[in-house]
């Protein structure tokens, strides 16, 4: 009844391109600290479940079957088609990859050709930085390196996404830091950094964010919990707020990701600023089961024109066709019921739910 | 089966008294920081879609019925008929009225006339201060007028109500400010204010709290976020759990307000102390389709001698009613589910929802 | 359909041994700062609701009866024969209690016998050092006493508890406090203690917490908001982030209790690290009829050998039942809810709700 055609997943990186066995794919399934603590596996959660019920019939096996024989049909298969079936079976249309994670994962053409679909990239700020850091042999060269690559990627990026910056609380300073301090700051870094070294220097983390702000592309915030679960600036007033109120009316779009569990939050954020969008997908994948009530809590009270689907896929395409099942169903299942109780118009649903799906993505990005 | 015969809206603000166009409606559907994104409008909205539900049908038009046309038909009848129509068919039968805010709205009399109901006014600390500033010419008349205004205004008024107190953390802080302190801030408040500026100061929305907890009258503090989103010290362990503390067993009652999306905290507030009540109702204009789902969270962990209806309307007859309704449709969803699976009787679940609805409001506030 | 045969109660206190009155029943049924509100009762709360429901039944009345039919009947029985017919009809197999309450409770074995189950004691480690407090006459001598107690109660006890630890920001630093450091608080403590004073001090505290953690056995701590409500470290990145990233590795379990309603927070918590688990029942009894939705959130997120059952009874043996029974059916109606529409597969989650009712306590507490 409610069934948007297409998808855009406005937030995923690529697939693996090795074999997997029982023990690596199953590290694939959540984002810990270590391996799983003895006596428990990855399978058992909800994603390992969403997994075991989308996943088999589409490479020809029972749903809910056992993950080593899932495991085996894969390795028959081949990685290559295990892919190209998974993700053409996902129904989404157009990827947005942020290709900035370590790792051999394929990167936006690639992903493209495996899906049948279209690709664009997501430029990710600090590895961007850094890249340009490992380049420059002085500062005066890194921040007119880094300048220009952050406008060269505006040009061909279809957006730009920094995960440090909202987990470095200074870097959200409410303007920009001054070129005296930037230096600064670049100089020290620089000085004490070594190849391969994350950058985490809040000054820089800002001068970045202003810079991608700047660009007019549309800048993508990671605002949930970081990878030690710990609460990032998304829930410090002084930070995030102070943030918002400052790149209004620049002209830049800001969308904030990976909100759960303070995803009510970052709804209403996005009914306050005209310019703040919220991610309402990559929570689905993580939650299973329990996606539709997550995403009618972000439709409490985030306008509908500023929610926005993503998978939030990474390293195996089952969490690319996990997401966009999980968020189909989860639609249509809320709105849906909104509509049989009377609450909303089946033509305003389904109009909502094309918005959602692709509708406001190709509007914020530019797609066509 | 569960459907309280009247209703006490316990916070709410007047009605605008010009014809309203589809633009200038559009705005008052939600509190945003600017115009609506470029491609979105603020109709798409859950408050926008309950209005376009329960709204058309009242002025004779169909439900769900597009905006424009909704707008035309208001016109034709005018602001006054359309406001008569819309109040008298919420089943509010008395409303506790904010009339601190600016704009040409009505008045508590006017609102009482309108919907053929009851009206009573709430003080709003801030807007008292200013104007007292406004009419007085040293620190010492201002100090003395102040304290004179909230010794006058708790012999009419109903209940006191502060916004910026909890959005100024220090203002929390668990005793008043001493005489010296709340001089020294007035002096330097009244010398650099000009006419119509807003109080920030927070030794005197300390001052104002604490003078106000000393008249005796209900006061209704606003814990949600900002008008930036922000979170204010509602969840700020060091500032409103000492501020609770501190005055309880003075025999003045507490009220939180717009605790979305942290209701469950403010509820479990309610639970700890015995002087601290929760709103229910002023997030379930807002959430919509979603409202049961909201105030089922409320009625998890608050007494239910502690929870009071609120439509938190403002401007618009239309939400009076949008706010009426789905709190009545909540409350008969959540209690009616609850009494068919056999987990409340259904004597209680009627009881509950007349506490709720009136009986807790007319107590706490000593309406008769 | 899904009905786990037994449960392990993971953190229960005992029951009173008194009999009580109307008055004294109703003040166990939550933990609030004072007497109800004027015109409300504790009885009209979601765990009021929930003992008329299930309790009535077990002492031969209709469910729902008047609170004081059933306080006569309970009367009638006594003390002992209602907390036999109540413990006994709660399906708990086995309890861990934590002996460090004050009051007139029954014990482990107590409420091992009238239960006709197991029970194994947990230790509270502010009680506990409170009571080396009392019987050590210099800082040396305290201090050798408490490593030998904390030592002595690894022994026989099935985990440590801490209530303060999270309460006490700065007890939760990512390290043990150096020799000089708690030498220095110990002699400040005992100077000024006097017999029966709660231990607050932060650097006692951390030297308590790192001391469990040295013993090798689970480590439960009280991650909720506190008596007053307010918010603690669970939610402060800088606290509990920095003490789990630090405890990992060291083979000790940390068990996160009460965290409601940042339960979402800490099953999250669960997810990422692998020492980290979480409780899923305390609040059940809380939200009573809204037992499921809880249940549920904290399903999301935390992988399901990280979950663990408990009821947080505490005074009276109806809650004892409640937090059982509340449990049994919201884990029927999620799991089977998910089973229904094919979420999940039967098998898995008969499996599931073996592994949260008492499997994964066996597992981490090490019983047979």
């Amino acid at each position: 009844m409610i069934d948007p055609p297409s998808l855009v997943d406005q937030y995923c990186h690529g697939v693996l391109r090795t074999e997997l066995g029982l023990g690596t794919f199953e590290a694939q399934l959540a984002r810990t600290g270590g391996p799983p603590a003895p006596g428990t596996t990855l399978f058992d959660t909800q994603t390992g479940f969403a997994v075991r019920r989308w996943c088999p019939p589409l490479l020809g096996l029972e749903p809910h079957c056992p993950p080593a024989r899932y495991l085996a049909r894969r390795r028959e298969l081949g990685v290559a088609e295990t892919g190209r079936r998974l993700l053409r079976a996902s129904g989404i249309t157009t990827y947005l990859v942020d290709t900035g994670l370590p790792g051999d994962l394929t990167g936006t053409a690639e992903l493209a050709r495996a899906g049948a679909a279209e690709a664009h990239e997501i430029v990710r700020l600090e590895q961007l930085a850094e890249q340009v850091a490992d380049t420059s042999g002085t500062v005066e060269s890194f921040l007119a390196n880094l300048a220009e690559s952050v406008h060269g990627a505006a040009a061909h990026a279809v957006a730009f996404t920094s995960v440090a910056g909202l987990r470095q609380g200074p870097a959200l300073a409410p303007q920009p830091p001054g070129p005296g301090e930037v230096r600064g700051a670049a100089a020290r870094w620089l000085a004490a950094r070594r190849a391969g070294d994350e950058l985490r220097d809040p000054v820089l983390l800002r001068h970045l964010l202003w810079t991608a702000v700047a660009s007019g592309r549309p800048l993508q915030l990671h605002v949930g919990p970081g990878a030690s679960g710990t609460r990032p600036g998304a829930t410090d007033p002084a930070l995030l707020g102070g943030f918002l109120r400052a790149t209004a009316g620049l002209g830049t779009d800001l969308v904030l990701l990976h909100g759960y569990p303070d995803h009510r939050y970052a709804a209403r954020l996005a009914g306050i600023h005209p310019h703040v969008y919220v991610d309402s997908g990559a929570s689905l994948a993580r939650t299973g089961a329990g996606a539709a009530t997550v995403l009618a809590e972000v439709l409490e009270l985030a306008p509908f024109g500023k929610i926005l689907f993503s998978s939030g896929a990474r390293g195996l395409p089952e969490l690319h066709v996990v997401g966009a099942r999980l968020f189909r169903e989860a639609l249509a299942r809320v709105l849906g019921g909104w509509v049989a109780e009377g609450a909303w118009a089946l033509d305003d649903a389904r109009r909502v739910a094309g918005m959602i799906a692709s509708g406001n993505a190709s509007r914020v990005y530019g797609l066509e």
